[in-house]
């Protein structure tokens, strides 16, 4: 199978970021800014970097962009070329377009134009840290639906040396841990029998009041 | 217990987006931004806003702020204010200091300077979009450490009908499916006669080269 | 019937010609501008006049433009605030949305938009201006379709008390005058006996083809 | 016949529509703009592009302008640049010289000082479409005079199948269809007899007032 | 008679030099200016002065303008502002309007609009003082026409105590001194038998050749 | 003896005028500007010219600038390179510094500083063209001392043909005509048989009151 | 005695430092800003603020400037601003005018313009400090004249519990500890029992060059 | 024993004047600034220097800014850069760093990030300054401690010809002359008998309060 190849428009923050997790995760990946000094930056790190304005549809074409096999336009503040950009990609027939947006109505837009996915990251990370924020013991978090999450959350004080028969977190607040990670591996589905401590990361599931009930718990019995 | 309190400085995008969510969340939000006009679009959203600069120690103190639980430096592209602003706060000596770095040296000045936990929302959010472009049933994922991982992933055609056990996920993968997400509920800890349906979410657990094998198994059937 | 309702967006030259030459056709028209200055200079020659932001959603809909027949975005410079803001009036529901582009792409995006009509003052005056300086004679003209055109053209001093049986069009260059307009009326499709005198205008069908060869005899007989 | 010269000073949106028409006609032109980047883009589509200041009367002379047969300041929006270099051309004795102005003092400035013709594509195209949009139906048109006009219709749905003796326009509103349109041709001063068709487009001539009455009757007979 | 009135647009260095002397001579001066701080400054200094656009016909309209019997554009370094001011001026019908060039090709454009004197301060002071440098004793002159020159020149210690007779300026070097100045009066057609002394100011009369000969005598003398 | 070299620091209109003048005189000139495009335009109509800020005193040494017999400080707008440039001239020991003053207080400055003579060309215009503007036959005019005016007027129409006798201007008006200028010459001291005619010139001197006064009559006379 | 009156003109931090400093000894200080925002902050801190130009003559004057005991011109960038306001406190007669210079050259156009003291801070202090970055033990010193100085230094462990005599520091190094300053008091010209402890600071006079050795030797010793 | 080592980043009046002090005193400098010219004018006068950006870790790592003795931040008015290069000193682990502060906020960010030494030249210098404008013959002063001080004053006019012991200095106001510079030497320790005269240089140690009014009993005899 021929290797997934990636054009992202932008080499900001959110771009280059982007750009380089793709290329660990062994992808080809073609940079395109228009601020030499950028591209400079980041032209041993991706496997093509190119100055140039990805609003120029000769620019774009002469690139073979409309081989690549996924587009994004993580282009930083300029509303006008994210959507003038990602019209172009759109119109070459990238198979998949993605495009980043700092602003609701920006977000409309690029539907609109038929990009296939719209990232907010500022506003998202807002959501996140606010989460993490409210539980400190709280890591990280999967929205599973409106209803449901998995948290992974870091085992308190309080909570040292006990089992999870007798924490009883489904009886008590309807939520169930699906896995304890620890220094040597992870037990999944632990049992009655398994033992929390102190530096174990517990990775709970339940639906979203249940999870928050025992987050709450955790909290108090902490500070 | 009092509600907690967190002022928020600077109201952009990630500022105002983390801001809005704690408020949801039922806390007291103060914001803090030197734009005028920012202030007033927040103004009737948040418990309080002002429009001050919050690199002026007397202004700092005349709002109450060393009273609040948690500080929170969403300044957006000015590093100078950033790092003056996480100073005071520090001083002020609320419990807990939240700032968002936009490069990598601004991280470590505020590191240095004694800020709890410091956020690059573009940078993490490109790593997290960088993970589902390529393996487009991934919805999310948590690192659980270095090695492991939990993702949540659209159950894909190819599995449809299966039931746990055919699919074999330990075995032949090394990972866990840990709870199956469905319109009227989630099943935890599914056995191996819980049958997958497209439209399912299913939750597996695993290291990540387990993990990835899954995905790209799933990914190959499809595409 | 209701006197129908327009809203134009920028009052530069091109919106304030449009806005007023509606209103001298007896139509409403509310004109927007951010620039107050501008607003100024136009508010007692239109309906309504209103400073504001076009792209800021509620100050669209507590102008109660969603009940405007018609809105004409005729934006100056700034393509991400015309695009913005025809998307809000799609949004919103207008009937009919028409808007200036200032580029090909431009033009492309507010089509992929959804908006109804989307014209390019600059590039099609261009285009007309050409054809008139190329023929002296020529007033004005109307491309009927990509083959046939009506022209508007001054009786040159060559053709002075010819009638239109001598002059011989349909057979000569394959191309008929429709109308000869003189300073007290209109002769509708004129008889062979019909004479031309200097000061007359006469209009000519034909092919694109027909007339410029029409155009070239009258041209080369004057210079 | 040698091949007329033009020399085309400004290549913005108007003056650079301009200049490929005219190639587009068979015609020599010389494209001057200050901007080296604009006179690039143009270069390979013009007979000869310059980047020069055409306030510089060396500049033109060396150019040759003075043997151009005609000359067109297209200048955007530089007034100043726009008057000093239509003084220029006049100057220079070019037999023909026409400018663009952006505002009526500008006009008024450039006929003062001789050009030949002035021109105000903005404000004649907001003038144009402001007719288009009260008249779905109306394609295009020609003011003859004051009085009389010349428009191009689309037939409406209610005029289907009706032939021209029925509709009686010229009893009925005093105005004259003088061509029917249709894919395969232009029937030109149509009978009675002929027939319209959804699709067809109609040319009718009359005073201001009897057109408008026409459209009128159509447009109220379709919304 | 009534006093005559002046309106001086622009209050820079030269038009409130000038408007100043005007008021100095018993006239009435309107000053106009765009920028408060300047009008402010020269308020009480002139009969009237208005912040205002000379280029907004109704500004100026609204001010009577037209009743003015001789207008001067003293515009700084806008060409167009000078331009169009000038225009106005002309049309409102002032019997008088002088204008401020800054460049050659400005001078020319003001002409051709009817301008009835254009003046060059800068370049007419540059050519005077060039003169004066030269000439050490040189205090002024007058260009009488191209080849006369009128002078006025201190007398030089080397002619203390000459009279008139003994320099024999008209047969030596073919000019006259037609006025001797001293302290307590002028001695006009002054005799052979008067006296020069230092101190005193003499005026030459001659051709320009004869005149630089003298000068290069005196100034020979001395240095 | 040796032609005196000057060197001219600002290549503005007042600058370029006086160099070119001091060119034109026979004299050498070394223009200096920071303004490489300015300095083009005037290389090859100077003796040398250099592109240099004339406030770094190094190169004001490496060109020899203590050398020269005079420096002229025609610096535009920039009162502190004004200033600076002064010092340097005069510690670089030139027998002769000017320098042209924006304003009272830079002139205030550059007479502290030492500088020779201090210039102020567009205030000393001001009132040169006032007088002019008031006395539309004044065409020059030298002033002699605070009480003594020379002046240059055109003959009027009023006074043709009358010879000097008649008109009496010492009797009546207490000023001599010293001079008439017309095209074949000069006539000198005129006597009371000199006839005058529209066309000549008249030289007249007197105090400033009578001069006045004698404009007056002629002016009325006319208008 | 009347208290002296200071003036200081710009409140930058140079000036706000100086005028703070006057003020604590117990003068009085009116300082002068253009900035509102800068005179806000020290408003009241200084006798009196003024938010002015302090090159507009009339303002000084009103402000009653001319009876202050000494004015300081402590104005941060603007050499022009600088040169003006230094010669205004000159002309209005203060007794004392200190200025702060930004480059040679402004000092010596403030030398020239007659200002008594003219100040470089950030160049002395960038002597001072190298001097105390090679000396680590050195803390302070005085410039006596061109060869002799007063060094304040820490005793440095090397010569903790030593006595004067054995250190024997005119015999070996040719200069004196004039005092010897600890916690409780200062030992003045101390004699060679008296026994120097680490934590002491002694003060000692010589040539330069005796104090550099001597420098030197306990640099040595230590490192 | 090697020739310390300086890094100086920032070569404006502080850097340069510290840089050029520390070559003077036999040290080796090299000299930073991202402004190529600066860069010039200093590049003969210091060991080394180069155009770089002191916040990027690579460049000082290529330059071997490790290896220093001591890093100076003299950064002009960047606070980010400032912080950001000092961050960069420390953790390259250079034993001493120093940085210039530009306001209290800067100057405690700078500390708590673990610079060695911060440095306020402004509003030092504006300290000093102020006790040498209220003290006339005050030339400079050391600070002991809180309480002590050494000044350098002038022998007034009143005390020319008294001894030591006339003056009583102990006695009188508790502060002893510690030396008396005059042109041939310094007599350090001076005794009863030996005389001051107008010229010298007397140094005096005492405490804050004692030295202030011995100050005080001269300016008022001279004054």
């Amino acid at each position: 199978m021929k290797t997934q190849q990636f054009v992202v428009i932008g080499l900001g923050r959110f771009g280059s970021s982007l750009a380089l997790e793709l290329m660990d995760l062994g992808y080809e990946v073609l940079g395109i800014d228009r601020d030499e000094e950028i591209v400079n930056e980041w032209s041993d790190k991706l496997t093509h970097t190119v100055v140039a304005d990805a609003t120029d549809e000769e620019v774009l074409k002469s690139l073979g962009v409309r081989n690549f096999d996924c587009g994004i336009v993580a282009i930083g503040n300029d509303i006008q070329m994210s959507i003038l950009a990602a019209i172009l990609l759109k119109d070459l027939g990238l198979p998949m377009v993605v495009a980043k947006a700092i602003s609701v109505l920006h977000g409309r837009a690029l539907e609109k134009l038929g990009v296939d996915r719209v990232i907010s990251p500022e506003r998202d990370m807002g959501i996140r840290v606010a989460h993490q924020l409210v539980t400190p013991n709280l890591l990280d978090y999967i929205q599973l639906s409106k209803n449901y999450s998995i948290v992974e959350m870091n085992v308190p004080e309080c909570l040292n040396g006990k089992n999870v028969g007798e924490l009883h977190p489904r009886a008590r607040f309807g939520c169930t841990i699906v896995a304890i990670h620890r220094e040597n591996g992870v037990i999944v589905a632990p049992t009655a029998m398994d033992q929390l401590k102190t530096g174990d990361i517990m990775v709970i599931i339940g639906s979203n009041e249940n999870v928050e009930e025992f987050e709450m718990m955790v909290n108090e019995n902490i500070s």
